[in-house]
C-alpha cells in the first residue's frame, strides 16, 4: 500500500466525494429498478454499482491514515458510514487514533465485534493505552492479550495516569543508551533496531540503574568520531518532564524550548518514555478548540455532523442556565414596571445599556482567558491587571456614555434622561470590567476552566445590573 | 553563559520579582534619603541598591531567551523597562525575536540607536527577516550590511512574500545533499558543520539544479552502511511545500503527518528552505489567539500590560459599532411605545427573547468557526449543516420557548401572552441558528477572518428580530 503525503487536500477530497455521488446516484437507479418488473432490471447497472464501490475502495486504500480521518471528519453521517465501510480492516485501527473523540465513539458502534477485532490488531500498546477509554472492556481485553508482556504492563500502567498528565500522552519508544557506551556502541545498538521511531531528535543516555543522566542530538552522533565516549559527547542539562507533571505546563515548554522529543522519568528519576512534538501539537490544537466551545458554553463532545438529538442536548445545560438568568433579569425590570408605565422611553433605552456593558465585559474575559492560558497572569499582578481595566471601563463609559446620553437627549429631548443614560453606562462599564476580571480568575482558582460559563455569568451580571442601575436613577431622578 | 531549560518557570520567575520588589524598596529608601541632609546619607543602601542590581543581570545572564521573553510578558510597565534595561546588550536580539509582536514594538521604542545595533549584531538572516516589519529602516539596514552576500539577498528575497505564505516562515538551514552521494560522502559533508541546525530529522536531496529529489531521514543515515549511495536509500515521496503556499493549509499538513521538518521549493522546484514544527507551534497557537480575541471584537495587538490609552483604543471600533446596533435595536423598541405603555409586562419580557436568541446563535457560530478553523466545512456541506443546526433550533426553541411561556403565564396570568412569549421564542432561534450558520460562511466567502466581528452581527439580528418578533405578535394578538 502507497500512503503519498498529501499537502493539499482538496483536490482527492474531491475524488472521494465524486465517488460517493455516483455511488447515491447508481443507489437510487437501482432502487428504482427493484420496483420494476424483473424483466426490465438492468444488470449493467449493478454492475455499475459494484464497479463504483471497488474504485472507491481503492482510492481509500491509496490514502494516509490521517487524510482517511480528515475524510471521515468532515462528511455528513450516511457518507461517512459507507466511507467506513470500504476502509480497509487492517487500515481502521490506525484511522481510529486519528480521529477526534466524538467521531471515535461513532465509528466504534458501527463496528461488530470481529471487525474490531481486525481493527485493534494493528495497534502497538501506545495506541491502545491512547483508544483505551472508548473500547468496549472484552475488545481491549482481548487486543491486549496479543501484546508482549512488556506491552501489557505499559498499557495497564498508563491507564493509572491522569488524562490531563504527561503519564497519559508519552510513548514508550524512548532509545536508551548506556553512559559507559562509544559512539561506536550506540551506532551497533542503533542498526539492531530497523528504523528509529519517528521525532527521534535526541538519544537519551542512562545509568546503570536506568536514572537518565543526559541525551545525545541525533544529528551529534552522526559526525561525531566513532571513539568519542557518550558520556563526553551529551548535554547534561536535558529538559526531562515528570510522569504527574501537567500538560498545560509542559506543552508551554516545548513550545517555548522549541522541543522535537523530551524524554520522561518517573518519581526516581528513571527513563520511562517520552513525549513528541507531534503529541504536544494535537494537545494545543485541542486545548484551544475546547477552549473556544467552553466560552460558549459547549463542550468538545459535539461535531459539526453529529446526531441531531445529541447535539441539541450539548446545549441545553448552557440554555437552561441562560433561561434561569435571563428571569431573573426579568424580575429586575418588573420590580420597575411603575416607572416604566410612566416614562415608556426607559424601556427603549435599558437594552442598550445591558447590551454595551456585556460586550465589553466579554472583551475583558477574553483577554483573561487568553492570559491565563499564556501563564501570563502569575499571581500578584491581578490587582495591577484589575486597576488598568478598571481606568479603560471608566473612560469607554465616559465617552460612549455621553454619546448615548446625546442620544437619548436627541430622541426624547430630556437633559435629565440623557444624564441618567450617561450615568448608567459609566457604572455598567465598571462593573463589566470587575466582572471581567474576577470571573475568569475565580473560575481558575477554584479549579476550573477560566472560560467555561465565563460569559453565562458575566452577561448575567452586567444585564441585571444594567436595568437595576438604568431603572434605578430613572426612579430617583426622573419619575 | 548557561542557559538551562526550565521545565517550570514559577521559581524563576518568583526570584526575579523577589529581586524587582528589592529594587522598588531600595529605591524608595534612596529616594526619601535624597531629600534629607547630606549628613545623614546612608551609602551603605546606595550600594545595597547597586548590588541588588547586579545579581538581578546575573540571574537575567543565566536565563533561556525564550525565558527572559517570558519574564518579560508577564511583568507590568515598570518592571519590564528595568528588566529589558538589565538584560545583556548581546541577548536583547534574540529575545527581540521571541516576544510577542505589541511587546517587541514596545522593546524597541526603548532601546537607544547604539543598543538597537548592538543587539541586531547577534541575528542571522532569518531572523532579521522575521523582524523587518518592527524595525526602522535604517537599523535594518546597517544591520544587513554586516551580513554575507548570501544572506543579505535572503533578506531581501524574504521581504517580498506575503505573511500568510510558507515564504514569510521558511528558514535557510535546509541541507542539501547531491542525489550521487553515498552515505559517507554525505556524513563526510555534514562533518564540515559545526553542528546540524535544530529540527533536522531529514537532510534533503537535490539533483545537480538543486532541484528537489528526495530526502533521507537522519536516523537513517546513522544506520546505514557507508558505502550505499543517497539514491537507493531516500524517500522519494517526501511532503514538501512551495512559497507561496498558504500558511494555515501548511500547519494543517504538519499535524496531519507529524512532521518535525518539511523542505520548502520555488516555483520551479528548487529546494529554497526548511519549515520546521517549532514555527508551527507557534503559528497555531499565535493563530488560535487572535480568533479567540477577534470573536470578541478585539486585534492581538493589545497585550495585558500595555499602555491604557493604547489598550481603550483597541477596543473602540467594536463598541462604535456595539453603540449603532444597540441604537437600531432602541428605535425597533420605540415604534411599539404604544404596545408598552398598555402592557408593561412586555417590556419585562422582551429581553428574554433578545438574549437566548443571542446565546444560541454564538453557540452556533462556535461550532462553525471551529469547523472552517478545521477545514470540515468543504462547499457542499453547508446546505446539510443548516438544515440541522434549523432543526435543533426549533426543537430548542419549542422546549424552551414552553418554558418561559409558561413562567409568563404564571407571572402574569394571560395565556395569550404566554403563547406570544413562546411563538417569539421559536422564532427567534430559528433567526438564530440561520444567522449563525450564514454569518461566519459569509464573512469567509467575503474573504475574511469568520470570527471577526461574526458575534456582533449576529447580537444585532437577534436583538433587533427579537424585539420585533416579540413586540409585533404582542400588538397583533395582545393589544
Amino acid at each position: 500500500m502507497t500512503a503519498t503525503y498529501r499537502p493539499h487536500l482538496d483536490d482527492t477530497l474531491n475524488d472521494v466525494r465524486a465517488l460517493l455521488t455516483r455511488h447515491r446516484v447508481l443507489a437510487t437507479m437501482a432502487r428504482r429498478q427493484a420496483s420494476a418488473p424483473a424483466e426490465r432490471r438492468d444488470l449493467l447497472e449493478t454492475l455499475q454499482q459494484r464497479q463504483n464501490l471497488v474504485e472507491l475502495e481503492r482510492k481509500l486504500a491509496s490514502l494516509h491514515r490521517a487524510d482517511l480521518a480528515h475524510i471521515l471528519e468532515v462528511l455528513p453521517l450516511d457518507d461517512r458510514r459507507l466511507v467506513w465501510d470500504h476502509i480497509a480492516p487492517g487500515q481502521r485501527g490506525l484511522v481510529l487514533v486519528e480521529v477526534s473523540a466524538p467521531l471515535r465513539r461513532l465509528l466504534l458502534e458501527w463496528l461488530e465485534p470481529d471487525q474490531m477485532s481486525a481493527a485493534l490488531a494493528q495497534l502497538d500498546a501506545d495506541d491502545l493505552a491512547y483508544l483505551a477509554d472508548d473500547l468496549p472492556p472484552s475488545a481491549l481485553a482481548a487486543a491486549a492479550a496479543r501484546l508482549d508482556s512488556g506491552q501489557q504492563s505499559w498499557l495497564t500502567d498508563s491507564a493509572a495516569y491522569d488524562d490531563r498528565t504527561v503519564g497519559a500522552l508519552m510513548s514508550r519508544d524512548a532509545i536508551a543508551l548506556q553512559e559507559s557506551m562509544s559512539a561506536e556502541d550506540a551506532l551497533g545498538q542503533l542498526r539492531t533496531l530497523d528504523a528509529l521511531p519517528g521525532h527521534t531528535d535526541r538519544l537519551f543516555v542512562v545509568d546503570s540503574r536506568q536514572v537518565l543522566r543526559g541525551s545525545v542530538p541525533v544529528t551529534r552522533l552522526l559526525v561525531a568520531a566513532t571513539t568519542s565516549g557518550l558520556a563526553s559527547m551529551m548535554d547534561r542539562d536535558v529538559s526531562s518532564f515528570s510522569v504527574d507533571d501537567d500538560l498545560a505546563a509542559v506543552a508551554k515548554a516545548f513550545e517555548r524550548y522549541d522541543l522535537v522529543s523530551a524524554p520522561v522519568v518517573d518519581r526516581r528519576g528513571k527513563l520511562v518514555g517520552r513525549l513528541t512534538a507531534n503529541t504536544i501539537i494535537d494537545f494545543v490544537r485541542a486545548e484551544a478548540q475546547r477552549q473556544a466551545l467552553a466560552t460558549a458554553g459547549l463542550s468538545d463532545e459535539e461535531d459539526l455532523f453529529a446526531p441531531i438529538l445529541d447535539s441539541a442536548r450539548n446545549r441545553w445545560p448552557w440554555l437552561f442556565v441562560n433561561v434561569v438568568t435571563a428571569f431573573i433579569a426579568t424580575r429586575v425590570i418588573g420590580v420597575f414596571a411603575p416607572a416604566i408605565e410612566s416614562l415608556v422611553a426607559l424601556a427603549t433605552l435599558m437594552p442598550v445599556v445591558a447590551s454595551i456593558g456585556g460586550n465589553t465585559g466579554n472583551q475583558t474575559i477574553a483577554l483573561v482567558v487568553r492570559g491565563l492560558a499564556l501563564d501570563q497572569l502569575p499571581t500578584g499582578s491581578t490587582a495591577h491587571l484589575l486597576r488598568k481595566e478598571v481606568t479603560i471601563g471608566a473612560m469607554n463609559g465616559v465617552m460612549w456614555g455621553g454619546v448615548m446620553g446625546l442620544c437619548a437627549l436627541a430622541l426624547y429631548g430630556s437633559g435629565a434622561l440623557a444624564i441618567v443614560m450617561a450615568m448608567a453606562m459609566v457604572l455598567n462599564l465598571l462593573v463589566a470590567a470587575v466582572t471581567g476580571v474576577v470571573v475568569p480568575l475565580a473560575l481558575q482558582r477554584a479549579g476550573r476552566d477560566p472560560a467555561q460559563g465565563a460569559s453565562v455569568l458575566l452577561t448575567f451580571v452586567t444585564d441585571s445590573m444594567g436595568f437595576l442601575l438604568f431603572l434605578g436613577l430613572a426612579t430617583v431622578f426622573l419619575v
